[in-house]
């Protein structure tokens, strides 16, 4: 039998990873719920998803424009073995009672502080550790991203220190009335909060990040500068190493990816559903190493790199894969990821 | 038997018409060409697309990369019944003899001039005149999505004259070489040239179109006031045809879609490929009636509009369906438009 | 002895027309107001202007920075003949009690409806009829520059009816929270407030406006189509018409001006404070005749066009000259407009 | 007797130095050249300078135009001790021999390649080392703005090693035709050549620079981490240090300059010419001392940052003053930089 699934709230995460719950063999999606009609509403409705109304949302207000609403996030929740929670920052953690309240696991995003779960979770960092939880906070797309290429370079060769300056983009695509327009703003947290919150992921990792805004609703980019323990045998390896990880697409110098555009592009000519890239994005040729000393620039797509990471938090919560690979592979199959 | 269809070119129009020739009942896709490797070739061989090698292009500099190349353009043509030229601007110009060797018919799009073919195409609006040419035009997506809604305006109600101000996106998402970052830059041909080109498909048309160039690579849009030569009953009216028309979407007020980047995010979360947009894109609360006078935006997706009308443009020189709309309702059921 | 002027609020504009009133030879800047200190307010410092708090500002908050305070802008209110209202909108209408109060005369800027001010204010357009109110309004950056058009064009060939279609600038440049960062967004109000707003300068004008947001923080765009009541001889005597008007400056092909980025570079270079452009904007290559038809682009500074009609506002309440042309002639050769 | 100086090329950085050798004491601007008529041709004549003709540009054309012509660039060479070459990229290579047929000593941009001139120049560099050469090449915006930040530091506390991340503008204000538009482009070249490029000022530098390229025309930011030699005794003598250095701009935090478009805001309030701002920009927010590891970001406005030390670079050659300080003193005295 499938383990029954809501997710509450269905915006830029919410609505993708319902869809990602919708393709996984051992997940069903019960319903999403949104608090006012709006075209992602509509789209909810001709996929055949489930709406419930939360927050201070009204039926009557979906009905009137023809949305059918099958009840209250309560009443969702009443029917199902385990709950996402995508609403806003900050609201997740109001919304952590309403889940106690009816005792099913929870998990949280990344908007939210540390403490609103049990633990922070990454699939390729800390499956093992978060099995079993009754509530676990994905953590955001940036941390995400800094998280798994601390997972293919940790075992590896160790890393002995970490400096990575995120440029990162100043809004989604759909976001119409964020700025800066024309200017860059650099986030004055010195360093930036990317850093600790790696380390709720792998606390013994000696990271420093800074970061800044820039006019762009693409990607972020980091640029990384690592200090690995041991050295590689030369960048091949440490190429080879990226092909080889899951959640980690290598972009070769003859396919003429120049930046976050082409990546971008490329992704809507793959077409896993909304233009996704879920994975880390390297390219071969911005990657340089120097003895021990690794420089490589990492592209992150903040809309959907954390979309796999929730189906695998479910999976660790109630156990239903016996570890992170396991997990890792059943949901990339499901999603397209790493094939052809 | 299907017609075999050879896409000459593959960027950004010619990849979309490749996939949707091939979702066509009556089409097949024998193969598309490129003059050099990029992950626009990789991803049309992973789609198990026949890739052949157009211009300058050296079949080894594919196989270096992995890409397997199963012939010159001159090899693919020798194979098919009808020919797409999605190449560069002027470029078809230049291949138009090759397919005159070869003695089949061709599509060209809507950057060459109108010579280039027997006659400028639209399905909405002349596709019977263009029955049985040996070569079309489809014109380009600004025209066409002019042409679409002088289709819908021009039988129920005439057009007295028409003004339009096209606002236009600088540059495709993928193009990150153009500008201008930050600032308008009006085209000083005043009219400018799409008003005669529309006049290639309605050549009675009066119509007057001034165009601007803005930062933005997401969609045109288009500031019409049209004064028609009946009255409509009231705005509603109009509205209704044009929902009733193919190859039209119009977001209500609900859905909460207020520019371009909510349009193309309900593209991305409707994902019929691309995340395109291949109609013509009317808000509801951006149209208004007084009297004759109609005032209307409507926004064109420049990189796909035209898909639909290449297919259309292929059955009407090969005479395989009996008019515009039995055309169009075969080409858009394949592509999943209008489908909720 | 000079009339006594207290600019109230520091901001985009308040700076702007603090610096033009200073340079003007019948007028005196007697202090300038802010709420809370920051890097504008160590300018008005630095040229020795005084500051006075307004709002809920506190002394303290600009004395802990070394910003002198001269005292409470009611304290500045009582040694003034009159007042610029540059505060935010809306709460120039608040301020307007307190004017009233200390009995001063207040230009009201043209972010406040109509209503605030006994009449709506341009130099070109009603300075006559403006003389000895108690209170205008400059009309909004937009408005002023279709009203100077309009003075330019009634008085020779008369208009029979006037089609904009304003592209306009999201954000200025120094605002970093506003959007769309890419996209177009239509205003849906069909016309929009522009068309009635220039009616305040001249009832009797027909002229029909929309407007579209697009993510540049330079200058708006107005695309225009008059149909005058009679032809001008042709379109050279039009180009003449502007050359020969204040607050007009036209681009001659050879200077390569493409767009509004290469306005503002000149503007740069001309350098008359701020990099200001207060002048309408024509391109010689952006204006076509056709009979009675004219079409013409013009690009506005939103952030200086109505620095000189504020001054101009002044002298016409408080009748310190003539007429309108009087006032403009004093008005530019203080601020260097029309001198190259 | 002054200084006779030509500046060759009178583009974005050409019209800087004009204006900046017109405002000093000891130098004398002969004369301006250019191709072709423009905008900015339009003000050199309106400034009074001479302009002459350079490259394949015709005199009849500026004549044309009502520009006077004084000369060719060889006439222009005749009369004068020195040239600064401001042509494009490798154009200032060509002209060298020009100048060594004049026998006069030439000042030469950083687009040009180190060998262009018998060493490269920087102020607060390395000044006293170039005196007397006969060609000094003044290294790039963001070098010179590297150089500047070593000067206060290595005198002070030693640099250990220095990482700095170049997150750099995409093109200049007034052109309108470079990209991207919406993305991020990573240099591929790792380290990027920003770090030798400053060992050509301190060859014992050890400094890895990386960069970016996003879509703003305003200003570069540089993240930077350097490891001193020794450590200060906290971030308030880092930050005094830099606000006693001349070429360094420190913003507090309670002028609320947020990034680079209101650092642009500043320099526009300030009104220096061209809205420019020669110095280095420094947030004291944006620094953050732990122990020898020093974080701070640094703003480098691309078109103005090298506009005084073409200044010095002449005092340099010619030994028009003892020192670095002394000739830094004069220029930004002229130029009105450090004076509130």
């Amino acid at each position: 039998m499938k383990v029954r699934v809501a997710i509450n709230g269905f915006g830029t995460i919410g609505k993708r990873v319902a869809d990602a719950v919708a393709k996984q063999p051992d997940l069903e999606l019960v319903g999403v719920t949104k608090t006012r009609p709006n075209f992602e509403g509509r789209r909810a409705s001709e996929k055949g998803y489930r709406l419930f109304v939360a927050g201070e949302g009204k039926p009557s207000d979906f009905e009137a424009v023809g949305l059918r609403i099958s009840g209250t996030v309560e009443e969702l929740l009443g029917q199902v073995d385990v709950v996402v929670d995508a609403s806003p920052d900050q609201v997740g953690r109001e919304n952590r009672k309403l889940y106690e309240r009816f005792g099913i696991p929870a998990v949280f995003q990344g908007g939210e502080k540390a403490d609103v779960a049990e633990a922070s979770f990454n699939a390729l960092g800390n499956y093992l550790a978060c099995r079993g939880k009754r509530s676990l906070r994905v953590v955001s797309c940036n941390t995400t991203g800094l998280a798994r290429a601390a997972s293919v370079l940790l075992g590896r060769w160790g890393i002995d220190h970490w400096e990575v300056t995120l440029v990162r983009r100043a809004a989604d695509p759909a976001e119409s009335k964020k700025g800066p327009l024309n200017g860059i703003v650099p986030t004055f947290q010195l360093p930036s909060h990317h850093g600790p919150d790696v380390r709720t992921i792998y606390p013994d990792l000696t990271i420093a990040t800074t970061a800044v805004v820039v006019p762009t609703t693409l990607m972020h980019v980091h640029v990384n500068h690592v200090r690995l323990r041991h050295a590689p045998r030369d960048a091949e390896e440490v190429i080879a190493a990226f092909r080889a990880s899951p959640r980690f697409h290598v972009f070769a110098p003859w396919e003429r990816v120049e930046g976050t555009p082409q990546v971008m592009e490329y992704a809507r000519d793959r077409g896993i559903g909304f233009n996704d890239m879920m994975e880390n994005v390297i390219w071969h040729d911005g990657l340089r190493l120097d003895g021990r000393d690794l420089y490589f620039f990492q592209a992150i797509h903040q809309e959907s790199i954390v979309v796999p990471e929730n189906i695998d938090a479910i999976r660790a919560m109630l156990d239903l894969a016996p570890n992170g690979p396991a997990s890792v592979a059943i949901t990339d199959r499901a999603l397209g990821l790493g094939v052809p």
